[in-house]
């Protein structure tokens, strides 16, 4: 009989997911506490909460970590996804459940048969993306494979933007709504995939050049980026001889043009320390980039060298982040990545009022009694405001949806996985209908 | 008294170097013995002296490796660089001194107070670039500096290519003659340097466009592509205050912008295995890197994305590379780097009468009483054939005339130390020039 729930992490992005676990504890009983390594963070998010209980959690702290995860049955990790592999050995001590939003490392892959030998479930990739992604995509393409179909093309690309109606002279239609290091390194390495049977490959300096233009319905113009690796859901979607596949990454409609100066220009390096940055201004640090020639300005070197238009939409959106005004940078040091973060976040930064606004697109094409198929299916979610984001519930409610479950044995699934069986999406993606988180379908 | 040296490493590039320090081994009766992971290697290259011994030599055979420098006065690396610091360890361990080619590693930094207490040197990047570019440069900077001069500027280029008569239709003027996955990696990583008081930095996806023309009077025009990180050097060279300092490698004209080519497709990478190597042609290499939209082709795609001309300079070298044949790649697995590798080195072998050619080339500037100056230096020198290289012998002299130097007793330096000082760089560039390598200046 299970009763006692753990979360941890508190950070903003924890406030759908722990006021949904609030309301299933108080009504099921259960205990639920919640474990950040700012206490007052804890209790924040615990207010609303009769039962719930907050406490100092710090994994470094093996002793009561190990005491913390020992009183639950059931872990949710909202940790940084490099402190999983230790809070999962500390639940394959204690024998006890885990679930994250995280993309499954090597390490936790390592501990499959560690954790089926124990009877727990290490449920991975359980959040928005990965997570509602996989979970509405393998509800799609086993109902198109019970139907006899066969599936020859699947395109997948998530983003995290704003609301049509926040910040309306933003031309990037962008500001940070997760966690802006993982912006602004965003691509970082070779994307791979599957495109009409041929293995293709974009490395980080061609990625927002190489994008995909994808419309949906009702929501415009999108620019899609490919993902790091697309081939190794080959098999865990069981898409073998599939001719097409491909994971991305959502930005509207001229983001990736522009964000390709960064890209090409190394401002998105976080490898080594710039210098004398305590002395800089944003202008200067776009400038330590550009082969200038005498008296020649970073607009023109743009302008020259990227074959841009001089008040066209690339220099337009650098120029609104403030990239060529003289303000101090405001930092006393820092890799470019980090500079160029701390820059962004002056206009990125959502205000309280600020919305933000998910979108998710698959395409599967498929060949059924010698016809072709074409479905697309979509979702597209508003949040409230800059607390109770569209990213912080899409991304929790999977999670505490899966807790809910699992703490009432109706997951029999064990070891490491992530939520691509039937007996897991099915139940999932209803109890999100119910939150008014669904795809809608098109077929042609 | 010193009497004994051990040479580690019988590979091609090792015959000059063993040749000189068995010519001296023989008149002044030291003993000299040279150590191969293959004996064969080893004997090949002692076959010429009466005295000289050959040994297998195993690094990672640690009781064997102990006993033979043990044996020794005076130790040369010519191991890939990684392995230095275990030659070091073990030369720190018996009280030897130790001479190697390459860039001063952090753990061979971290020697230097131990050999200082042991009173021993480690001399590194003692090769041609790093090694004469380091000696040449000093000489000239200490005597602009000893007639009251302040250098404001020092930019310096070397590049290791083919002689002109060799291999003519060769549009790249390039072939391998030194280690050749280095020259497909080569610039992975950011250069940094300092240009007029700026600091500056070019990622990776730049290194190939941005440049610097350079003309060496009487051997034509080349371009220079920034080394990773010229800033170490102000310190190293005495040059704090410094407005520009520059560190970089030379090709032909034209190498650059073709190479700029791969670079940007992402087919330098080394990071990752690509899928069906063994059932590509080369043109399926390449098209795996491009966005071919239907119908489209290789060169179409390249000419578009990149602004090329059909028949223009970039795609004319990748088309006699071979990268659009339909020819099997020939290779079971591989990196994108090693089959790139591959590919290329089908033409880029060296035939054994190619003639190699080094060229090197500094730019000072200073000012003196009141005036500015400007000094140019270059080196150019061609190899005799495939064995004989210019690049061997220029890699080498530095090397074993170090070691004579130090077996006489004639350096009194000890520690890590790169050679800066005039103790060591006088009486090696006055022998060098004995050899016919030597640089020209000129002032304006």
């Amino acid at each position: 009989m299970k009763s006692s729930l753990l979360v941890l992490g508190a950070g903003r992005s924890s406030a759908a997911l722990i006021d949904y676990l609030i309301r299933q504890s108080e009504s099921r009983n259960w205990s639920l506490t919640v474990g950040d390594l700012s206490l007052a963070s804890a209790q924040e998010r615990v207010q609303k909460s009769k039962t719930a209980t907050a406490i100092a959690f710090d994994i470094q702290n093996e002793s009561a970590s190990a005491a913390a995860i020992a009183r639950a049955d059931v872990v949710i990790s909202l940790l940084p996804a490099t402190l999983h592999p230790k809070v999962a050995q500390l639940c394959l001590a204690h024998h006890k459940h885990l679930l994250t939003a995280s993309y499954v490392s090597a390490e936790m892959r390592a501990m499959d048969h560690a954790a089926r030998q124990q009877g727990l479930l290490f449920l991975n990739e359980c959040g928005l993306d990965p997570g509602i992604d996989h979970m509405s995509a393998m509800q799609v393409m086993d109902r198109i494979r019970s139907e006899g179909g066969r599936i020859t093309s699947f395109e997948s690309f998530t983003g995290g933007l704003i609301a049509p109606d926040t910040d309306p002279g933003n031309p990037w239609r962008y500001k940070f709504t997760w966690n802006p290091r993982n912006v602004v390194m965003a691509g970082q390495g070779t994307a791979r995939f599957l495109q009409d049977g041929t293995h293709k490959y974009i490395p980080y300096q061609q990625l927002f050049q190489r994008t995909t233009p994808i419309h949906v319905s009702g929501h415009g113009r999108f620019d899609g980026y490919a993902n790091r690796d697309s081939l190794q859901y080959i098999d865990t979607y069981g898409l073998q001889g599939i001719q097409t596949i491909l994971r991305g990454t959502l930005r509207h409609e001229g983001y990736c043009s522009a964000w390709n100066v960064f890209a090409q220009l190394g401002c998105c390096d976080d490898t080594y320390p710039m210098a004398r940055v305590d002395q800089m201004t944003h202008r200067d640090f776009i400038a330590a980039f550009c082969g200038l020639k005498p008296d020649e300005t970073p607009e023109q070197y743009l302008t020259e060298h990227f074959q841009l238009t001089p008040e066209g939409p690339e220099l337009s959106k650098l120029r609104w982040s403030g990239l060529f005004s003289e303000e101090p940078i405001g930092l006393a040091a820092g890799t470019p990545a980090a500079v160029l973060e701390h820059i962004l976040n002056k206009r990125w930064k959502l205000e309280p009022h600020d919305k933000d606004f998910i979108v998710m697109w698959h395409r599967f094409r498929y060949t059924l009694a010698g016809h072709t198929h074409t479905i697309e299916a979509s979702l597209a979610t508003t949040g409230e405001d800059s607390t109770h984001t569209a990213m912080s519930r899409t991304v929790g409610l999977p999670l505490a949806m899966a807790a809910t479950l699992l703490m009432q044995d109706q997951i029999a699934l064990r070891g490491v996985h992530i939520p691509v069986s039937s007996e897991i999406y099915e139940p999932i993606l209803s109890m999100l209908a119910d939150e008014g988180i669904r795809l809608t379908e098109k077929a042609y």
